[in-house]
């Protein structure tokens, strides 16, 4: 029978990429905040990543939990982040080890680590020839307070392995855009994720055996400085794209 | 002119090291809660950390902050180290950044990294043989919640350093007790803090010049498995106890 998987935060972008690729492959529930707008697999249930009891019955004979909820503004004020953020973790994977489930993926981001990238590294840190790599082994360098919360949610992952025995993986996202790489951007173009990429990704997020693990989401860039290595080795991720060869 | 130095959680264990041997090399500024029960040096301030207008007016004048304000329970729950440990440090390094201030010490602790005390580690970690170190490069590996407040303080001090310039020293501190180290507790003995070594290391927080730094507060202990070389290198910092050394 195929797995449960509860995708939080499904209406958003990384969800819709998820869900273009792998709608059949699993027994969905779905959780947003808002109702959905089209026609999505599975079970949806309406409700705020906050609203801790929804969050909890949510949770009910689920296998694998695809955390993305939350604000996903790289500019979000400070008040948001902490609420909808930090707080939502820690709901999320209090309440998946109470329902005894075994795997959360946690949609971190590059916005975590997004301070290594200074005024000395930059822009070269974006072309191809340089060989500055970030492994996920490095400490947190958020240039923001929303990679802050997204570096406490992988922190609050490591605890939750370590003491309650979840498997955690934490997927610092790039740069997803749909159809192609962003344009006159290197940036962007170091840290593109197709949108078949980041399904195949969390899918491997599902599949894969693991115990906590820092894992980069990209495709196979060219330009990029975040290391695919362990994604690779401990998930099986195998990038089909690579955004120079793209136009 | 001595500098001015604001002390939050000033009637706490580590303030009162601090104080007794530092009384008269600074122009303190205290903040705690609750008002003070003995003659106390400098101003003092009666106010929580999560009163953020309270430690804003408190910010006026100084040049620098020792912040130990929080919950000190490693068993303290969830919602109480969101709201004193996590949102109180963000709300302390904003005031230190609109107030000019040069420099925060931030009481981090040993329990942001307590889950590296493994079965397998342990009890050998604790003894004079034994080489592995913890030296502040490695993730945080918190066993509790109270450890995953500490390290999200950390990666709050990690942002407004690198976006602010503000420069942030977090002491993980190990275990502070007051005239002799544990008895019959090899992992106290391990991570014992002297008094004289606590008020020493905090002075030299306050006088040295560093950029952002993770040291651990501990004194030289023959059984100590954190390493005192970035304390030594960045801050100048000489313990003189050992835990060895006593009865």
């Amino acid at each position: 029978m195929a797995q449960s998987v509860l995708l939080t935060g499904a209406a958003g972008r990384v969800g819709q990429a998820i869900l273009a690729d792998l709608a059949d492959e699993y027994e969905w529930r779905l959780l947003d905040r808002d109702p959905p707008t089209e026609e999505l697999p599975g079970e949806f249930v309406v409700a705020d990543i906050t609203d801790s009891e929804a969050v909890r019955e949510a949770m009910d004979g689920i296998d694998a939990v695809i955390h993305l909820a939350g604000d996903p503004r790289p500019e979000a004020p400070w008040d948001s982040v902490l609420t909808n953020n930090i707080d939502g973790a820690q709901t999320v994977y209090e309440a998946a080890v109470d329902a005894g489930v075994e795997k959360v993926a946690f949609a971190s981001s590059n916005h975590a680590v997004g301070a290594y990238e200074t005024p000395e590294r930059v822009p070269d840190l974006y072309r191809p020839h340089d060989q500055y790599r970030l492994d996920g082994s490095e400490l947190p360098r958020p240039g923001n307070l929303y990679g802050v919360s997204k570096a406490a949610g992988e922190t609050l992952g490591r605890y939750y392995h370590d003491e309650h025995d979840l498997s955690v993986v934490c997927v610092r996202i790039g740069n997803l855009t749909k159809g192609h790489p962003p344009i006159d951007y290197e940036r962007g173009q170091a840290m593109w994720l197709s949108y078949r990429d980041c399904a195949h990704l969390f899918d491997r997020c599902i599949r894969a055996d693991y115990g906590y693990e820092i894992v980069y989401g990209i495709s196979d860039n060219d330009r990029k400085y975040y290391s695919l290595e362990r994604a690779r080795a401990v998930l099986g991720y195998e990038p089909r794209d690579n955004s120079a060869h793209h136009d």
